[in-house]
């Protein structure tokens, strides 16, 4: 399928940050063509996700503004640069924020998701080949952000950062796949490896604890205990397997001592999901002496630090953090997809609103609504 | 085999610390019997650990004096008490500070060697029947330490904590393996499971740090990096498989750069065998990216604290930690005997000096000395 756009910069609405903590503006953007090695995708459907809230507030030091935020997505795909052969226009994908190169140190290890190919351009708001971004206003270039930029009607990735998908799937729906859902998802299938009739603790009930609540529950867990400071989202959490619910203000106790009491010494697994360095000492002491791990999930503020006694992991407990959930990206959000569209696994349930992009920042502003878990923006082609 | 003394009080030599960081006094003491579940041991050999030495230097806030400290020893079933079946006077065993009685719940996890049973009276320095301790002098109570108290002729220890041996063994060899070798060893086999071929590096060259490269050898590592601020030790650590050294204080950098840069990206496996908070975190950090394990075996002061980025464990390191290597006692201590007995791992290489219980202060002093891995004192009945 030949596009008509395919090899012309293409001018259409993006939602620009020029500052740090100032609205977003909805903007004409110039999208160059994408060069050898890169993918240009008509995003149809992009979710709003905390990460983009972090460094859109300026508390992010790597944050490179002007930029396009957003990470959380699908579309189809407009034209391919040369050399580009996994993909192909009219394919459906989900831009991945972490790419899946096959070929690097990290690929080839056989133990991690991460990959190290075009960490070094993503990382600073360009594209590889010629550390330039594809984007501009009126000729004045905008970074690019964690190598996705989906708050933009088309923008252009790296081929390693294209997953492939069902063409059936509802591109409204599986963006969640993208970033949220299969993070916490995959750090109970990849990181923890949970077993049949382990007890959980989740700390923090957003999108990404709940999906760990649904890891778990398919996971076997006997008990799933959601830790949250907001009383209403429990009835929620039920619904994806949360078993029983605490709220760190109705004890004097410190939460982890509460936790080893209600389980006879301590969780076999806990998931931090909030990025709060002191819930993450939380989540690892509230674990079980002699095998006890710990999964931090969260993305901690810029030069905060975690700490505990050494006598914790001495004493058999393990600490460990997952990025995507341990997910390979090009290989395995295809097979998530699936099992969403077997109606093995939710996503509907976690699209609390719906907008456009024109309402980005209304948006951005109900993330920390405690009755949002996500929102998507239709692109308005 | 009956012995003569069984049922008596038993009057030996023993070195009792009567206060923090004071000379030992070599004492007569007073050993009560065994009571139910208790064995009373005829101590022929032990050796200093710096466990030991931390204890009674004071800076242990669960130190109790005045208390009988010990606890890397091997001796002979002197008598037992009721309900005794696994060993029988004239067995020859191991001390364990580490019990295993394979009926509590971690135990019978399958997880992990600690065990519950006997720890609520051995932290306390007593035992679990009465609460009481069986060493006197003149009628004052003397302090039992770690559940083994083996700087005494005669010791009476719980027997969920006697591993009985191969009565071929040389207790003067052995007495090692009930704690730094074992330790050593189990960090990489039990904790790490260092696979072929990988990179390893070793915070702190005593005899633990050599145990695990010997470890790590005979786990067919590629690599064993060993880093200690004593380049001294390096002729020696090459004979337990060392094969590169690193003195952090022939580099500007920190050390985890200095490692990182050395080993493409980071080392697969890291050990901290010293008790330092900051080694412990520069032995994280020096980690690989994606899937390095730190494994924390030394003892930190009380008090002192890790920390860390969190980002270090979103990028796919882990931390963990051991305590005895992750060996369980009974079952194990015997089998590593035999290792030693069939040449399969060094033990004699470990002990540099041979001294008198009447010399342990002066073996004390030896421990803080850059040449001394361990000295093991001869019990002189």
């Amino acid at each position: 399928m030949a596009s008509s756009t395919a090899g012309q910069v293409i001018t259409c609405k993006a939602a620009v940050a020029y500052e740090a903590n100032q609205p977003l503006v909805i903007e004409d953007v110039q999208v160059a063509p994408p060069q050898a090695g890169e993918v240009r995708i008509k995003v149809l459907s992009t979710a709003l996700c905390h990460t983009d809230y972090y460094t859109w507030s300026g508390k992010d030091p790597e944050g490179l503004f002007p930029c396009i935020l957003g990470h959380e997505a699908a579309g189809i795909v407009e034209s391919v640069g040369e050399g580009v052969t996994d993909v192909q226009p009219g394919d459906h994908v989900i831009p991945c924020y972490q790419a899946e190169c096959k070929e690097c140190k990290f690929c080839k290890s056989g133990k991690t998701n991460l990959c190290g190919k075009v960490r070094a351009a993503t990382g600073v708001g360009v594209m590889m080949s010629d550390r330039k971004s594809r984007f501009s206003v009126n000729g004045k270039p905008i970074y690019h952000f964690m190598g996705t930029s989906t708050f933009s009607q088309y923008t252009v990735v790296h081929d390693v950062s294209v997953a492939k998908i069902n063409p059936q799937a509802p591109l409204d729906k599986v963006c969640l796949l993208g970033c949220g859902v299969s993070t916490g998802l995959g750090a109970v299938w990849n990181t923890a490896k949970v077993e049949e009739g382990s007890i959980v603790a989740i700390f923090g009930l957003g999108t990404v604890g709940l999906a760990v609540a649904e890891g778990a529950k398919t996971a076997g867990a006997s008990r799933i205990i959601g830790i949250d400071i907001d009383t209403n989202k429990f009835d929620v959490a039920k619904k994806f397997g949360v078993t029983e619910f605490v709220n760190p203000k109705d004890h004097d106790k410190p939460i982890q001592q509460v936790i080893v009491d209600l389980t006879d010494g301590g969780v076999d697994y806990s998931f931090e999901c909030i990025g709060n360095v002191s819930i993450m000492r939380a989540a690892l002491e509230c674990c079980h002496k002699g095998w006890g791990t710990s999964v931090i999930v969260g993305v901690a503020a810029s030069g905060q630090e975690i700490s505990t006694r050494p006598f914790q992991l001495v004493t058999g407990r393990v600490w460990k953090g997952t990025a995507f959930g341990g997910f390979k990206s090009r290989s395995q959000v295809p097979w998530l997809v699936e099992k969403y569209m077997n109606k093995e696994i939710k996503v509907d349930e976690y699209i609390t609103h719906n907008m456009n992009l024109t309402d980005i920042n209304k948006a951005f502003d109900l993330l920390h609504d405690g009755g949002c878990l996500r929102c998507v923006l239709a692109m308005e082609h």
